[in-house]
């Protein structure tokens, strides 16, 4: 059943199915369709089944899966093998194909050079468009799908690159390089992937071609690829600022414990530390009781002001909108915003605890502690990130350690020192 | 000097250049360029810019710029329109492309039908790829880009596609019909843009094409709109997370309080009736002023683990890793970790009280009341959005206020409550 349905099935939503079965039943599963499990639904799973799939399979089954492949999903297959079992299977891969893989594994990971693939279609640009399509048509195992042909000088210098939709709406014997866009997009197979990511939305690409110092075409990254890229990056970012370190799709209880752990750890101490400005204020707080039950009110508060000024400016400089003069009034308009959240909520605040203490000094103390906060919050909720930026620190996951804590710092010492110097 | 560098620059980089500029420079510049300011700039703008420049010009030249585009970046434009203003320029545009913006904005914001271009190239399934081609170069005014050849029947009915890539490769006498992917991935106007995007990730598309209730073509979305749309979408769940509402990018101060204000509003209540738990225990607090010092160890830590198991969950929904089988493993996968995290941290938090305060009992009290928070963060962090989602609510913009609240009575009355139980 399962293989007759297989075939009925995009790559990708076979891999959910499999996605949905337990662990065990999808490694029987694997063992039992053994050859006639398609490389491109292996290629389509997460990675900790993808580990799996490729342990349940023979070195014969899956060199057979990696020639198949195109060279970039063939490179990710690869990459999840021992070093000891790729050497291997490598030796059951024919040589061109392996080479190409062998390529791409010489790079880093979430690097260009790791995501290109080394299927693409390049034409010298003093062909026509008759001998480029003449070409195409008379060569076998083109890349699946591609979106331009590259062109190129002797040297396999990459010059240019003619859309198919463009190529095909021309006269057979235009020149190549007349049609030829004048891609200034072109990448270094060193590019961060995030780096790539950014080329592709500013652009609007549906494929880039990767070029080695000489300038020589080496590879091709596709659109599709990419978004997957752009997802990746942006669910690390989202978790970085929640404190999930490494946005790996976690199947096990294990893995999820280690990308939480280290946050809480950090989190261990510093709230200590807070605890430890509060202690200053043990004389305070036994007198005055009420401080007590006031003070996560002004922290809450602030923490909130903080988290939203935060995650504001990690995305805005993941889209690379705090370049130049747009950071001057970013900054500008975050402490504006604080300045008027601040004076509303500092406001509301202290009415809430008149209503309840019936006490204006308490009141008082309460507003001006919470517009403090507010403004620290906003301040230190854009400036933190942009300057963990520019020391070349990941803002998403380093700002709200910053943040957080000196917020809580700010909000209990400002709320109970102004209480221990107006009250007592 | 403008003017000549806009030619070198591409209309991204140029909208780039624009969004440095101060808003008064931006809209003299617009002025003092008029009708050379070029449509595709104007539509990668922010969309305050966007709106700024449409302003800035004249009806004839705003009728120009929405002529010239696709019309999916026309109706864009056009949707920044007052009405009136929008009737008065829609008179001085051809019928034909009058007609195709008028279709798309017929249909709601963030949907297909808003998103797709009128123009796309249709043939039918009985001709031959040299009739394709043919037809193609003859044919002026084809989008650009695009990827693929729709084939329709006699009725104008969808029945596949052909990729550039196929049609580019095949004999001219091969008829169309033989080449035709069934494409399964065909989409309603009506469908939201983030199940477009799911298409379009999933399938690893390059277009789709557009089709109404009977099936007939009429539109085509490319995927550079939709890498623009997952940004934007993943955005919106981002900052959601972190309570700021709308994800636009704010050029004014007066935007970003009125996207962050009402989950400050929501919080200025909920922080008040976690204080009054607080009240609950406050004989408790005054005899024994080591709580009030240290129950803020135990909301932070806790806040942290239910923030972690939140992003977790919000991101999983959004990239449909919760569904079936799925979302059963996930919550025992939170409920394990919080088990595993809730030892280690509350060991922790117990010893560090222990060696601060010197009280076995005291330290007892925080390591159980640490536990139980844990427990109830990582429970509700992945139970709340589940259901959230289950009821129909968007998750990344409900949890948060629910999980976070929650915790907070959850650690500050365990804390106390231990304490009056067990110290008193
Ligand atoms: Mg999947
Ligand atoms: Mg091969
Ligand atoms: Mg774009
Ligand atoms: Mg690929
Ligand atoms: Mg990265
Ligand atoms: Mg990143
Ligand atoms: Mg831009
Ligand atoms: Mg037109
Ligand atoms: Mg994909
Ligand atoms: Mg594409
Ligand atoms: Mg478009
Ligand atoms: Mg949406
Ligand atoms: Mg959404």
């Amino acid at each position: 059943g399962l293989i007759v349905a297989m075939e009925d099935y995009h790559p990708a939503d076979m891999a959910d199915v499999f996605e949905q079965m337990p662990r065990q039943t999808f490694n029987t599963a694997v063992k039992l369709l053994d050859d006639m499990l398609p490389g491109d639904t292996i290629a389509e799973l997460s990675e900790d089944l993808r580990i799996d799939a490729l342990n349940a399979l023979s070195d014969k089954v899956v060199a057979d899966v990696l020639g198949e492949l195109d060279s970039d999903d063939a490179a990710l297959l690869a990459s999840d093998l021992e070093d000891d079992r790729q050497e291997r299977v490598f030796e059951q891969i024919n040589a061109t194909d392996r080479a190409a893989i062998e390529t791409s594994l010489n790079f880093d990971e979430e690097t260009a050079g790791r995501l290109m693939q080394r299927d693409f279609v390049a034409a010298p640009e003093f062909w026509t468009v008759g001998q480029a399509i003449d070409h195409m048509r008379s060569t076998e195992d083109l890349p699946e799908p591609f979106f331009e042909v590259y062109l190129v000088d002797p040297g396999f210098r990459f010059v240019g690159a003619v859309p198919l939709s463009v190529l095909i709406c021309a006269p057979r014997e235009t020149l190549l390089s007349d049609l030829g866009v004048d891609i200034s997009a072109a990448v270094k197979p060193d590019m961060d992937q995030e780096e790539v990511a950014y080329i592709f939305q500013q652009y609007n690409l549906a494929s880039v071609p990767v070029l080695d110092e000489a300038g020589r075409l080496t590879g091709m990254i596709t659109v599709d690829d990419m978004v997957d890229v752009i997802h990746q990056e942006n669910k690390e970012d989202m978790l970085a600022l929640s404190g999930v370190r490494d946005g790996g799709s976690y199947q096990s209880v294990w893995d999820a414990v280690q990308s939480r752990a280290p946050w809480l750890g950090v989190n261990l101490f510093t709230a200590f530390i807070v605890s430890g400005a509060i202690s200053i204020f043990e004389d305070t707080l036994t007198e005055i009781i009420a401080l007590a039950v006031l003070m996560p009110v002004v922290a809450a508060l602030g923490g909130n002001a903080g988290s939203q000024a935060l995650a504001v400016t990690v995305r805005a400089i993941a889209e690379r909108d705090m370049q130049g003069a747009r950071a001057g009034r970013a900054v500008r308009r975050e402490f504006l915003t604080a300045m008027f959240n601040g004076v509303v909520f500092s406001v509301g605040v202290g009415l809430i605890a008149l209503v309840w203490f019936k006490d204006p000094q308490l009141s008082g103390v309460i507003s001006v502690a919470m517009f403090s906060t507010f403004i620290w919050a906003g301040v230190s909720g854009v400036l933190v990130p942009i300057g963990l930026e520019k020391l070349g620190a990941d803002p998403a996951v380093a700002s709200s350690v910053f943040v957080l804590t000196s917020v809580d710092i700010v909000a209990f010492s400002s709320f109970l020192g102004l209480a221990t110097a107006v009250l007592m």
